[in-house]
């Protein structure tokens, strides 16, 4: 979309709502699609940079994810919030740490780095290193900091009852890539933060309203305030098909989709 | 293997070690494997009778276990144990409760539910009880219980610094089936109480030794002294292929593999 001082690949390891696509015990249309794209696993994204690969968030498909896409590094994860399906496949990192023979540098806020330490104490506990198991190097943060030569600032966003963090990725002062899988808003302070993003991802659950999550018109709306040359929806639900999804949409707005891969 | 007053249907929807077998980023043969007997989800089963459908662990891909075995019904749930690769799956029940439209039974230990209920504090909590949600009747035992038509008995096995649970399952009397996936040693009382089972399903993690798992050689000293009718070894790692495992056990001993279905 961009060529620029260096490349950054992203790809797309889910895309799905917390039950994932098809959801267990369901025969709707979508649910029985012969469409791989149709097929979504739990959110997380897959970024690489010259200098390090990113990944964010790790849900419980993450094992089969990484096998899909072939990945054998992961420099540093960042998290987006405490939720069962963006976690429960964190103990899986265990194999990327012993790919790089070091502790995994994980970036979220204090809340879901806390969070995540309740349920994996012993990833967190220096004392309890233990080779073959995971451990990380924990950091909170709630501003600009330098990752695999990006500048990354997180951002609260409103999740129901709970703050979710998205991530605006920048390449020497150019708004490349703009995360934010759940929420229900993204306030003003925020959008004006990633107005005129290369390349926004956006919670697009459905569309129907939902309390906690942004709909495909209120996500709509937001990527034409914050003017993002280009928008993908993601986190969906089982309510309409890749192909019925994509039909709707105005220009420069699409839809995520499991293995989804393209260059910023 | 037993035609008796029912048939008991046993699924194996995982057989894999804590890390699953491709691991991520190893391109040992077994990994690079196209025998899909020698891809290992982690370990669960699921069991029928007349009367219920059973579910043993929840392992993080609980959801695409359940889609690959065309899975829309569970009756109520048994844990072995709180490790990550046996629970991290526990969220995607909420689809299972939300098809039986109630809460969902769940047998343990008591530690291994308090365990449970800590990582998944808004499942227990009947103030929390939320449609759509997995919420839970915690049924905390240490005796025979009766469930779906059959009599089980949990016994404590030792797995390292923590214990894990084994289960029995009866059928009028009749000892039909012995699951212990996650064990160093099966105590002498255990063995006294499951001689001459049908069915033994055990760690069998690989062949060196292992310092919380049983591996192949004790694995089978255990089937012969409690003379089992019939062994499958599961837990295991890449060490080896589904088919130089089986072509080096002795008869009656088999390995299982992820989609193993069998009669009782």
């Amino acid at each position: 979309m961009s060529s620029s001082s260096f490349p950054i690949s992203i790809t797309v390891l889910g895309s799905g709502t917390s039950q994932g696509v098809p959801m267990i015990g369901c025969d709707c249309p979508v649910c029985r699609s012969t469409d791989p794209r149709d097929k979504r696993t739990r959110c997380s994204v897959y970024i690489t940079t010259p200098e390090a690969a990113l990944l964010i968030d790790t849900p419980p498909e993450l094992r089969l994810q990484s096998l899909r896409a072939g990945l054998n590094r992961v420099d540093a994860v960042l998290i987006t919030h405490a939720h069962a399906d963006h976690i429960m496949g964190f103990d899986d990192l265990r194999r990327y740490c012993d790919l790089k023979n070091g502790a995994m540098p994980v970036y979220g806020s204090k809340e879901t780095l806390d969070r995540i330490a309740g349920i994996f104490p012993y990833a967190f506990d220096p004392t309890k290193r233990v080779p073959g198991y995971v451990f990380v190097d924990v950091h909170a943060v709630d501003s600009t900091f330098p990752l695999g030569g990006l500048q990354i600032t997180p951002f609260s966003l409103p999740h129901g009852r709970f703050l979710s963090t998205g991530y605006l990725l920048q390449r020497d002062g150019e708004k490349v890539f703009a995360y934010m899988n759940d929420c229900k808003d993204v306030p003003t302070p925020v959008r004006d933060a990633i107005r005129d993003v290369n390349c926004l991802m956006i919670d697009g659950l459905r569309d129907e309203p939902h309390p906690t999550h942004l709909n495909v018109s209120e996500a709509i709306a937001i990527s034409r305030d914050v003017r993002a040359k280009h928008t993908y929806l993601t986190h969906l639900t089982h309510h309409k098909s890749h192909v019925q999804r994509e039909s709707e949409l105005p220009n420069g707005i699409q839809v995520a989709y499991d293995s989804l891969s393209f260059k910023l």
